[in-house]
């Protein structure tokens, strides 16, 4: 008898017809005798239509309001999703997320879960029920309803598997599992039986939908076991761990390409003293994420630098360094949109050296230029434009020897809540 | 400065725009000084949506999971409430039931409030807030989310009242206060400038649909002013309170009709010592209220009995009666429907003999005769048959000297959660 967390998306519990579905899913794993948990989110569309309501009444809500808001999408769920069990003649209960004792920090919007006391939870499965949990949504220690923000029921999911010692977290998506690279660019992109938490987090951070990184964190944090799997069919899917084999002859396990890139670059910097620390520690103090730092050479006690941040920060980024040129004299900044990061990811990388000489070879048959790199153990990235991008991802895939004769599934867009 | 609860039921926030107008009458009473405490109703259709769409899933959906999907509606109005009180520069803050520390009864879809620890309202309305509480739903001790039933959010608004010690409840409707009887039959219809929780309670079990008797109790119970009044409007209203005045020469306050009535005999019963107490403990174990009883003489040992039920449990209180046969000997048992509970309500009429056959000789005076009669000490009820209704209202309003001049306002359908 296994302990388990099944985690369902929005797009799995759209309908009725599909919300049935998941129950009989729900019902044939406790047949098997195991003890089921749920984490689900709210159904298809309803967040946007919540944010639509929000919208019409103020242009500007505050996050308190709309955490209020929001949290009935996933109480909704969890209570539809509980009376289908009921309908197929089994016990259920459904729980939100503070009946869950989900506590978070007192932050709306973006909340972390910092403690879960799952007594209810516990009670609940001894009692033989079915226990649904309401996924994205916690409670602070003063008793305010909190979200999780993005990938937040992924979180609840695995830090659910985490407080109750599950012996596998399911999270159920409309794909088969993770793949080589998006299987919509390469046809014969491989399904991953097993990748390792880095690798995951690596990948999620590069823009592989499939995984919200926050969830991929706490499950490397907590070594839960993690599955990613398809609501629609009986495969297997792919398991996240701490150590996954590796195939005989390969070291890059996946491949990445993220569109949300805008290069900035700052121009003929003087030579003060600790200039890097306060050019970027401004960025860091608005809130903007800065990926990868490139410094040329210094000429005339002046340098150039640029650094990459995500297409909404681009104009923000400049203001700021607009406020602090007293503080950092430079004399100009430009910017580059139209770009691309394509990452290859793999544990094996690190014991092998050439693996990013083959990456920089492969680009250049392509006929690209590289105009940026980064390195980590784990991972190599380089800016490139993005016109030829699904070219360079195919000869990355062949190159790296990832490539399978079968045709991957695709499924249908991600639902990421 | 006063401490306010006012009350808007569902039709009052159907739309975003009625939405605003609840908000700016809120903001009015905060600017005159006063601390106001809201209580709202989920928006228009949104519970018949709900519950449309948990009749898909199941069609006897378990009244938890029902109570856990009904709550979503009243916490989406009060956020949106909030929102909208900000988009006009001023503090709120929301709770849901249980945030506004509202302990019921362990009962799913219709608990009663055992305790209400205001201690968050206080602290809200100390910071300068407007505090929005959804109505119409509790949290059990054991932390179950739990509804009030029908009539629930003018309850929620009364015990809060009360747990609080508001100086006054404002029931916001769409009429414009209590009427003397049913405007919409009789034009001349008076709004009553006062009335006693005694004569509301019995106008409200009348059938006069403007605010439920359950709440009623409650605002006796604990001596909490009401007012009932229109959101269209400024006028007046009606206050409920312990002594009502008695405008000069004026016994009878309000005249209600209630079509949901049937009347069942029981004929031929044998003279079996406690038959009555058999027959309608039986009736109360199965949940059935039985209203008027009357008892015909006693002829060859054998008596015939009538009783009125409401509509709906006409069948089952036949059943029951079939079930008991055995214990309760009888003949045979039959039934009238298209019948009428006309009744005149006043606490005047205490102290004036007479009241009675007025009504009587106004009823017999249109021709209709009279099959049931029942008194209490402010109230005077007969069954008639259902056809000649509207006569009926209007003799008695003209014979209790009831008419007025202005014809009366009517407001649109009901909205009573």
């Amino acid at each position: 008898m296994s302990l388990i967390v099944m985690k369902f998306g929005g797009s799995s519990v759209g309908t009725t017809e599909r919300m049935n579905r998941v129950a009989q899913r729900i019902i044939d794993k406790k047949l098997q005798g195991d003890r089921v948990v749920v984490v689900v989110s709210a159904m298809g569309d309803t967040t946007d239509d919540l944010i639509d309501k929000a919208n019409e009444v103020n242009d500007n809500p505050p996050a308190r309001e709309m955490d209020m808001l929001l949290t009935t999408g996933e109480q909704i769920s969890v209570a539809l999703l509980s009376m289908a069990i009921h309908k197929h003649g089994h016990a259920a209960k459904s729980f939100t997320g503070w009946q869950a004792g989900i506590v978070t920090e007192a932050v709306h919007a973006k909340a972390r879960i910092n403690d879960i006391s799952p007594d209810r939870i516990f009670a609940a499965l001894d009692e033989g029920n079915v226990v649904i949990v309401a996924g994205f949504q916690g409670m602070s220690e003063s008793g305010e309803i909190t979200t999780l923000g993005r990938g937040g029921s992924d979180t609840t999911a695995v830090a659910l598997a985490a407080a109750i010692k599950a012996d596998v977290c399911e999270i159920y998506t409309d794909v088969d599992g993770v793949y080589s690279t998006d299987p919509r660019v390469v046809k014969c992109a491989r399904k991953l039986d097993e990748i390792s938490y880095d690798e995951m987090l690596e990948l999620a951070h590069l823009g592989a939908a499939v995984l919200h990184p926050r969830a991929v964190e706490y499950a490397k944090h907590y070594k839960v076991n993690l599955v990613v799997r398809s609501s629609f069919t009986q495969n297997q899917g792919t398991l996240v761990r701490e150590a996954a084999e590796m195939e005989q002859g390969i070291v890059v396990r996946g491949i990445a390409a993220d569109k949300n890139v805008a290069r900035i670059s700052v121009l003929g910097v003087g030579d003060v003293p600790g200039v890097l620390a306060k050019m970027f520690g401004a960025l860091a103090n608005k809130g903007i994420d800065v990926d990868i730092i490139v410094q040329s050479g210094v000429q005339d006690g002046k340098a150039d630098f640029s650094f990459t941040v995500s297409l909404g920060d681009r104009q923000r980024a400049i203001d700021v360094l607009a406020s602090i040129k007293g503080e950092v004299p430079y004399r100009e900044t430009t910017y580059e949109e139209g770009l691309v990061k394509v990452s290859i990811v793999g544990a094996g990388m690190v014991s092998n050296p050439g693996v990013a000489a083959t990456m920089f070879k492969a680009i250049s048959d392509v006929g690209v230029s590289i105009k940026m790199v980064s390195t980590s153990e784990i991972k190599v990235s380089c800016v490139i434009a993005a016109e030829p991008v699904q070219e360079v991802v195919r000869a990355l895939h062949t190159a790296y020897s990832l490539d399978t004769a079968e045709t991957a599934f695709v499924g249908g867009p991600q639902d990421r809540r």
